[in-house]
C-alpha cells in the first residue's frame, strides 16, 4: 500500500514531494485511494468540497468515527506528512478485521483535499469549506502562481465547483474525528516517545510585508539616493528572529518576491511573508507587533513604503477534552508505551474541525523533528506503533 | 522615429519595457532599426553575434566612425537606457545631412545585441563575441531561466548560431566608436550641465551567495535547532551596505532566488547576487572581501553552507585619452556648452570595445538619476543638444 503511494507526484531532482491540490499528482493520489477503499469493500465519495470518503457501513446511521489526514504536500515536502495517516487508516481497518473486530458505529477514512495550501497559498482549503471557516466567495477568489483560479483548477480536474460550501449535514453524522500525524517537531523524540495525543495547536497567522522602494541602476545610485526595500526587508528578518527568541515563539520569512528581480537593479518592490506561532495569543501578538514596528521604523529610515497584510489567521485550538481522555484512557489499557500529551505549532484539517465536531490527534515520533523536506523521517518501528495505537483506539470507540 | 519605438516591448502592467535578447519584442525593435536604414539608404546588415550595423560608405574603405548603443533593456527599464544611443544616431546622420556635410570616412550606426544581459544574465553579449572577450564555448552553455540556451534562442529568433565568434575584421575596419547614453548617475544634474564625456568605467562585478541551510517546518522546528540560510542571507545584505559605505563604493542585492520558497518552510536554499563596483581595483576587492567575510561568519553562527561563485568581472576601463581630448576639442569650438569629464559605475558596450579599438562615450544629463526603472528620463532639450553634440563629433571625425 505504502510502496504503491511513494513515486506518486516525487520530484526526481529533489527527492521531495510536489503534490499540489487539482494537478496531476493529486489526481493519482485520487486514484490510490479509491483503489485503497474498493480492495476493502468501501464505499467510496468524493464530497460537494473535493474531500474523499471511503465508509465502512452507512454513515447515515450517524455518530460515525472518523480517521485519516491529507495526501497533498507542501513544495518539496516528505513522503509522512499527510499520508502516514491515510495510509495508517486503511492499515488500522486491515489489523482491526484482522482481531476480528466487530463495529457498532460507522467508520469512515478520510482524505482532505488541499490541506497545504501550496498551490493557492490557503491551508486546510477543503476541512474549511466544509466546516464553513471559508466562504465560498472567498474560495473563488483563491488564485495560484499561475493566475489560475480554483475553480477553474477543479474544472480542469474534471469536478464541479458550482457544489463548493459548507457541509453542516456531514459533519452532523460524525461522532469523532481522530488525524494521525507524524510529528513536526522533536518532542516525542527528546521525551523518548513512540505516540503522542495533541493538547492544543498553537495559534498562527501568515503575514505578508509589501516593502515598495524605488527602482534604479545598481551600478550608478549613489547609496544616499537610494531607496531600497531589500535593506528594509533584511532588518525585519533579523528583527523578526530576535522577537521569536524574546518570546520563545517562532517567526520564518521562507517565502519572498522581488520586482525586478535584476542583478543590477535596486529592487522597486521586496515582498515577504511571515509566518509565526506562539503557545498563547498574547506572545504571538507581541511577537507580530514588535516584527511590524522594526519594519516601520528601518521602512521609514531608508524611505521605504511599507504595507502589511494579514493574510491568514487561526486562534489556538483545543482539542476535545473529553475525546483526548477517551484516547489517553484506551491506549492506558491496550499498551505498555507511555502516551504523553503535547502541543503543536502545525495547522491540520483537525483543528479547523474541532469547533464542530470533537477531534483528536495522535502523533509519531520524529526522530530528527524534519519537516517539509524530503529529509522528513519517521521510523518503521514508531509507524507501526501508531498503526497498533489508531486500531486501538478505534477499536475501543467504535466496536463491541 | 522616437514615436514608433515607444511602445515597442512596454509592459502595461508596469510601463517598463521588457525588451530582453532574441524575444519577439527584439525583433520589432531589430525591424525598427532595419527601417530606419532604408529610409535613409543605409546598407545595413546583421553580423555573425547578431549586432546590427547600418552603413553610410562602404566599412571595407576601413577607418570607419562608428556610433550607437543597444535596443535591449533590462526587467521594466526606461525608455533611454541604450534606444536614445541609436535613436540620436540617425537623427545626427540627419542633421549633418542637413548641414550638408561631406563624409571623407564611412560612417556606421550600430545597434549592439543583449547588452542588458536581462536573459542570459551576461551583460553585453554581442560586443563581448566581437572583441573575443566572450568565447564561443562560454557562449553556448548561456541559459535563460526558462532552460533555453543562447544557440536556440538564437535559432528560434531565426538567427544561425553556428557563426557567433571574435569578429577582428570588422573591428579592423573601425577607426573610432562613439556611444551617446543617458547618464544613469546625477554627476550632470548635480554639476548643472547637459552633456559630459565619459573618463572610465568603474571596475565591477557579478557574485553569486549560495547560503544552502535545511528545510523544515515554519512552525514546529525550534529556533535552535534551525538552519535558516534566509538569516545568513539577511545579514549579509546589511554588510554589503556598510561595506560599500565604507569604501565610498555601492554594492546592491537586487535578485534572489528561494526554495523550495513556501510560507511556512524554513528555505533549504537562498540564492542573493550582489552587484558591486567601485572607481578603483583596490577599493572594490576591500569591499567584496568585506562582504564575503561577513557572510562566512554569520553562515558558520547558523551552520549554513556558504558558495561564493563570481560570475562575471570587469576590470577599469579607461577610455582612449586621444580620442577623449579630440571630443573635447570638437565639443569646445562648436558649442557655448560645457561638457565635463566624469566617471561611471555601469558598463557599457563602449567599455567592451575600448581595448580593441579606440571608443568614447558622451552623456546626456539624467535630471532624477533614476536608471533602470520605468521613471527613467531625459528632457527633450538634453536629448536635443545630445543629437547636436553628437553630430559635432561626428562632423569633426569623419566629415571635410
Amino acid at each position: 500500500m505504502w510502496a504503491e503511494l511513494l513515486p506518486v507526484g516525487r520530484s526526481s531532482a529533489s527527492g521531495g514531494y510536489r503534490r499540489y491540490a487539482w494537478t496531476g499528482a493529486d489526481a493519482d493520489c485520487r486514484a490510490w485511494f479509491r483503489e485503497q477503499a474498493e480492495a476493502r469493500g468501501l464505499a467510496h465519495e468524493t464530497d460537494r468540497n473535493g474531500n474523499q470518503w471511503a465508509w465502512l457501513g452507512d454513515p447515515a446511521a450517524g455518530n460515525a468515527v472518523v480517521t485519516g489526514s491529507h495526501l497533498d504536500s507542501v513544495p518539496d515536502g516528505g513522503a509522512f506528512d499527510g499520508p502516514l495517516g491515510v495510509v495508517s487508516a486503511f492499515a488500522a481497518l486491515d489489523e482491526l478485521r484482522g482481531r476480528g473486530a466487530r463495529f457498532t458505529r460507522p467508520l469512515g477514512i478520510v482524505n482532505f483535499g488541499d490541506e497545504e495550501g501550496a498551490r493557492f497559498g490557503l491551508a486546510c482549503v477543503g476541512s474549511r469549506l466544509t466546516a464553513g471557516a471559508l466562504t465560498v466567495e472567498q474560495a473563488h477568489r483563491l488564485t495560484d502562481g499561475d493566475g489560475v483560479t480554483l475553480p477553474r483548477a477543479m474544472e480542469a480536474a474534471g469536478y464541479d465547483p458550482d457544489t463548493l460550501g459548507p457541509d453542516p449535514e456531514r459533519l452532523a453524522r460524525i461522532g469523532a474525528f481522530v488525524e494521525l500525524h507524524v510529528e513536526q517537531g522533536r518532542a516525542l523524540d527528546l521525551s523518548g516517545d513512540r505516540i503522542g495525543i495533541a493538547s492544543a495547536i498553537w495559534p498562527h497567522g501568515r503575514w505578508r510585508f509589501d516593502f515598495r522602494g524605488e527602482a534604479n541602476h545598481a551600478g550608478t545610485t549613489r547609496l544616499a539616493d537610494r531607496h531600497d526595500p531589500m535593506l528594509s526587508y533584511a532588518e525585519t528578518v533579523l528583527a523578526a528572529r530576535r522577537e521569536a527568541e524574546l518570546a520563545g515563539a517562532v517567526a520564518t520569512f521562507g517565502k519572498i518576491g522581488v520586482e525586478p528581480n535584476g542583478v543590477n537593479a535596486i529592487p522597486s518592490l521586496v515582498r515577504g511573508w511571515l509566518d509565526s506561532r506562539a503557545a498563547d495569543q498574547t506572545s504571538l501578538d507581541t511577537v507580530v507587533t514588535g516584527i511590524e514596528k522594526a519594519a516601520r521604523e528601518h521602512a521609514a529610515a531608508q524611505g521605504v513604503d511599507l504595507d502589511v497584510v494579514r493574510e491568514s489567521f487561526t486562534p489556538v485550538v483545543e482539542f476535545d477534552h473529553a475525546l483526548r481522555d477517551e484516547l489517553a484512557r484506551i491506549l492506558g489499557t491496550r499498551t505498555d508505551l507511555r502516551v504523553p500529551v503535547l502541543g503543536t505549532g502545525a495547522g491540520h484539517d483537525a483543528g479547523i474541525l474541532s469547533d464542530r465536531i470533537p477531534t483528536a490527534m495522535l502523533f509519531v515520533r520524529n526522530p530528527t523533528g524534519v519537516s517539509h523536506s524530503p529529509a522528513e523521517y519517521a521510523a518503521e518501528d514508531d509507524c507501526v506503533a501508531g498503526v497498533t495505537a489508531l486500531a486501538d483506539v478505534l477499536e475501543g470507540l467504535a466496536c463491541t
